[in-house]
């Protein structure tokens, strides 16, 4: 059954595997008439790319991205967008003797009751090299939303167990870290326990908090398409994800009523807005206006380098 | 836009407000051959029912399910399932004090921002009386995945900060305490929270947890249609669930890979298995063959007797 | 597999059978705030009513629409709009002859192959009152359309071999004669026609003309969801419909270039629009502005009174 | 909006317009473990060229097909086949002289209404170029059926007014001939009929016939997924064509139901098949057992050379 398809107005539809020739994406309903070119897309692939920092693995890929189709004169036609980026190392061989057994925490074995037989190089489909085409599709549609006033922030909130200092939030930080966390402070010890782990040849999860600001009020469907079911989808739909919240979600199983409730309140000018934003943005599947909040709980890779016991094929 | 729509092979569209004529659901794609008949999503429908125990609200509905096409001769004929319940009570003079401003934790001003006006009585579409049409598909698929072995348990794990006992889990439990709790003791712990809550006008949030036996190996397509992704958005667009996780879920973001992976083993026999299941059953969007475990993170409901501030339209 | 449900902004699911309770519709994404009453649709699901003219079969409804949800107030909220007619005659005695065979020209042995038995009383699922649903949904559309200056006209134009003839047309017949004929003397012969078919215990095919006016252009997408393409899955999906053609149609195939082709033209106030229009308003597969017109052509009904060979079960 | 997808069990997604740097298509939901090599799609890929034969215009292209992903080891691996096709002629300067104006017959003018500009190269999406993406999905589709035992069957009906006839059908020639008619008389006249149309700078449409066998009874949902929907559908998004029909098509609005029923029979050892065909193997949206029998009617390309009057930008 079809399922590399994800979106409504506007679709995207992702292809390719690790070790495969090429992994892209098809973007169709984009509107006409954004200027668009390959560096907007490469900017984001270059922060998606391992062994850009010191806290990921080590793999290099060059990971240019090309335009096939979508775009004339510097601007989207409003047809499909096509995007390509190639793999350089298809060296196959690396992965060979992993053909014949199922790695705990990967997908091998439920690859093999699925479809009979697997690629097997490096994950195949189930790669974290699929977000390629996640990661090209969300740079081209940022810049659509940012036109709207929309801006979406997100960064590592936490590593194994060190959490950034809100007080230390500093926005720059996310992109000069490399662990890509907001604070400084947070950023020095992760890399700590992440080295640690390196060393205990192991590897460790972490939580990324995603904040948007500038939606306006009334977005969402009230059912089965509220925002908050979306969103859900899309980021659980991402590898290594086992939890979603959104605003203080997790918490408000412990609350009361009246502690969760966020007070409306209008200022002189009419402007509508919310005392606080327990509920991350989103009442009844729609936006409310305040920011939206949401949360991804990773789990740590579970390609690690100590010897663990499994069974073969 | 539509969004009242759920599902690939087997779609269901509900329908219906609070305090309209009727809700109901069209279960489109469910095979031919099965028998049904309307007792067999009534008793879903009466545990469903607010006012059934003294945990939840005391509204009194009668919630008499009607089938009105696709079975025939007490077969499901393969064409469209349709099902009906009349809303018995629709004296909207209940609600006409609220129809003028927003009510904290509700989403009347969402509403007004989407659509321009709201049926305001009851919460209209986004009343939890909307989930009649969900409980009685589920009554219907659940017979059909019964005939599969699979077998889903749903069961209140925790209310404001009372937890279940796991030592204590007696299914039996679930169908026979007002909380829905496997646990007596919790339960009667529970009871006291939420009669100390409603004495101080306030409610309170709770956690649900999912238990689904059976499912084979395989399950889940690789990329956005994964398993785990496609139970969020169907989970998190239940009205008042603000976290979806599975398995070990946000704990994850903690561990250690070594502490996450999952060993397979094989018994003498061939069968594989997992010593242990921090998956939740669930590994690269595909059922893994272990259990799967997924928990719903509810808020508490907005609708309080104490005193609130909030704006007018 | 699902396959009730139509369209993608505004999506329509039907449910029901011939001789079950109801059938009905739920019409979902419709926009908020148009005024709509039960009568909106009555008019139209009289017109469509059998035994209203001499022309069709005398079987007697009463098919009164009733709105179950999706209107407050007299006007739509924006949430699904839920239409139900109730079926006042199962008698489903006077089909039980047919049960065990097999009509030729109906789809009673298709249904026993793809699910196992069915519904025989009169067609089930593939009666001429699955209609209901489409009729009344395009009752509201038409209304919202009419408010855009969007006209839909369709009428009869050919029975056997009786035409209109388009000098005489006068829209005004369409809802006076019993053919939904616009020429009155073509209507006559046509009576005759089926007179003398209903003499032979026969019956007789025919064509449908649809003309829209005010589309703009630019409407539709250019590749699968042309215009074009999407009118022909909705014509195409009504029983009986066996062929489906835009503007010249058929006719296009014995032409040359030189003859198909509409040349532009501009007015002084700068007003595009077509000499011609043999594209019948829809160039790759967009709208271009002028007139959308098509055709479906019908084969007689199936049912006829007399003896035909066939097999049973 | 998007609509470059169409299927859903398995769906194709197509990219790339005629002057842009590729072509190609995403087949997603294919079953996995099907032998495939670019063999398979070229040979089809081939025939589609212009150029090839002396009946069509031409334009020279290599176009081949390269597979990317979704192929491991010589068998289809069930994730998403995406398949590239390079343009190695992107001259746009061939084309610069139309962009200022609206060819009649061509959609440049709902292009510019559409999305406000257009890629005016070679009719950017709406090129014939555009195929690509869908003959190389038939290709692999068409290879799965085989497996199935179904053959799909399509050649030229006629050209102008020269048609085949029946008795000299041979399949042979539908490859062999130039205009793909399985009759070589007809292919003869029909060569000298675009002979003439070229030198009066001019061309001719026609229809093309498609016979599917071996399509078991019961495919096809009853509503609006009816087969013979869903086929039109595809055909009417083909640029070019006007007109679909099913069986006898046209001719049955001209029948009286006793011509047009088709008997059922039964032989000795139980099968079941109709003495006639009328209905082009559907009945009731369904397939029926009998061979299924399309034909769609083609225009003449809008592309002439003669001098034409129309306006500009």
């Amino acid at each position: 059954m079809s399922g590399s398809t994800f979106g409504k107005n506007i679709t995207i539809t992702t292809w390719g595997e690790s070790h495969g020739k090429a992994l892209g994406v098809v973007i169709d309903g984009f509107p006409s008439g954004m200027d668009l070119c390959e560096e907007d897309i490469q900017a984001f692939l270059d922060r998606r790319k391992p062994g850009t920092s010191a806290a990921t693995t080590s793999r290099k890929e060059d990971d240019l991205v090309e335009i096939l189709s979508g775009v004339f004169e510097g601007k989207t036609t409003g047809t499909p967008i096509s995007l390509m980026v190639k793999n350089t190392s298809q060296r196959s061989s690396d992965y060979s003797e992993i053909a014949g057994y199922y790695r705990p925490g990967h997908a091998d074995y439920c690859f093999d009751k699925k479809y009979g037989f697997r690629d097997y190089r490096g994950g195949g489909r189930s790669s974290g090299r699929e977000t390629i085409g996640r990661v090209a599709s969300g740079a081209i549609c940022s810049k659509l939303l940012g036109m709207m006033g929309i801006k979406v922030c997100a960064y590592t909130k936490s590593i194994g167990d060190v959490e950034i200092d809100y007080s230390k939030f500093d926005a720059k930080n996310i992109l000069a870290t490399p662990t890509a966390m907001p604070d400084q402070e947070a950023d020095k010890k992760a890399m700590e326990l992440i080295s640690k782990c390196r060393e205990n040849e192991d590897s460790i999860g972490g939580v990324i908090e995603c904040r948007i600001t500038g939606v306006p009020a009334g977005i969402g469907e009230p059912v089965f398409d509220k925002l908050d079911a979306l969103l859900s989808h899309a980021v659980m739909s991402i590898g290594a994800v086992k939890a979603v919240e959104i605003g203080d979600g997790i918490k408000v199983s412990r609350y009361c009523g009246s502690e969760n409730n966020d007070e409306f309140v209008i200022d002189e000018i009419g402007t509508v807005s919310k005392k606080t934003n327990h509920s991350g943005g989103i009442l009844g599947g729609m936006s409310d206006g305040s920011d939206i909040i949401l949360r991804a709980y990773v789990k740590p890779t579970p390609s690690i380098a100590r010897t663990q016991s499994t069974i073969n094929r």
